[in-house]
């Protein structure tokens, strides 16, 4: 008997920007494993159930809910955002691959969400409107010195860089370090947006320069995104000013 | 008298994921400007008025919607997808930027949607799962060669690399020479995974190696997505293989 499971993202944060796919697999399962705060935003009928467990907790989250859907179940894992960017949906492949055989026949749904740099950049014009990428600044499953080789060839080749997982209390300088690499390669005067919260009522987006941004100002729930050569600020008269990054790219980076 | 200029993501292509905010806009907006086939997913009342355009007309799209906006009525420009991600949002900042002053006094919003990698990585496990970039293989606002370096960038620095506008009757050999370069840096056999329609019931997602990928399989709709050393192919019984990336990175790319 083996039931199923279904990666849930959940977006970032506001119930809007929920997909009605995604509500409806909430609607459908019937135990969910999940970071607390994420479980927190479920409004879950009489009987269903929820497994909380902590940030850091990936693999064994995905490991309890694996081996609940492998007794028939039908179990939800939750992610904020996009659980395919830096989220849930690895860690249960991860799992899948070093688990049981039979947790291969476990029919797995993945629901996509609209990821934290969508969200954030949405709020301040369209600065990932060109190339861009995607980086995460934890150094807990990765080595420091892959991610600034990573910081130093998107930067030199023009890409916009949207940082997740900046910040935390056990990583509290990488930031501050990133941003030092990044001046080496880029304008200071690139604009830096820090996004926390997008589409939520304590929503803070703000506009610096890379030459000012203070990483003591970011927190482990900011996406950060980085301009890149071609990224423009537009001032406008009585509302914030916009980011944007043009469609066309005229000069090579160098 | 200023009116509204929303721009809307659509996601991929199912109703079921277009997000309630975004829903909540179309309804609200009077006239409509975007290419057809998006403006064809609306469901739209009487009095709401549709502006169909063609796919390469963003510029002039964008200023017709921000013109009819300044003139005082409610305007929406829909795009695909994510707006902010080679789409409608840039289009419209850059049109704002070039117009006249009265532009910048609009009240712009900008709703975020589920762009077509991220639902297209949601089908097939998580090949997004670790640091990725985004690049759009057209060469309409863009030398070739800044292309080139890009791809050159993020595969030696072992990027997921996800593609936008891999192919069209107009630039037919781009993807193949992405390919090509792409072969002598990464191993034949990284993931490859052709995404089309993910989610609609058109939906066709295909997975290659690099080394037998064919550019003739992808056509305008298309979403690319190429592994870095790190994407794993997880074959299961009765279902088909799962993609991924793991949350962890032992080794440095070269």
């Amino acid at each position: 008997m083996t039931g199923r499971l279904t990666v849930i993202g959940l977006g970032p944060g506001s119930a809007s920007q929920v997909t009605p796919e995604a509500a409806s697999a909430v609607r459908a399962a019937r135990e969910f494993y999940g970071y607390k705060p994420y479980l927190d935003r479920l409004d879950l009928a009489d009987g269903q159930i929820r497994h909380a467990s902590d940030n850091r907790e990936e693999i064994s989250r995905a490991e309890a809910a694996l081996a609940r859907a492998a007794e028939g179940i039908d179990v939800a894992v939750v992610s904020g955002g996009d659980p395919g960017v830096f989220a849930m949906a690895a860690a249960v492949c991860e799992a899948i691959e070093a688990g049981p055989d039979k947790w291969r026949e476990i029919e797995l749904t993945i629901i996509p969400g609209v990821t934290a740099m969508l969200a954030v950049a949405a709020r301040i014009g369209a600065p990932l409107g060109h190339d861009f990428c995607a980086i995460s600044l934890s150094d807990n499953l990765k080595p420091w010195e892959l991610i600034e080789r990573r910081l130093d060839a998107a930067s030199k080749a023009g890409f916009v860089i949207a940082l997740y997982n900046p910040i935390s209390k056990a990583r509290p300088w990488q930031l501050g370090k990133a941003f030092e690499l990044l001046r080496g390669n880029l304008p200071a005067s690139t604009p830096v947006i820090f996004g926390r919260a997008a589409g939520r009522t304590d929503e803070r987006i703000e506009i610096f320069s890379l030459g000012e941004a203070d990483a003591g100002k970011a927190d482990m729930a900011t996406c950060v995104i980085i301009g890149s050569p071609e990224t423009r600020l537009l001032r406008r008269k009585g509302s914030q000013p916009l980011v944007y990054t043009p469609r066309y790219a005229t000069e090579a980076s160098r």
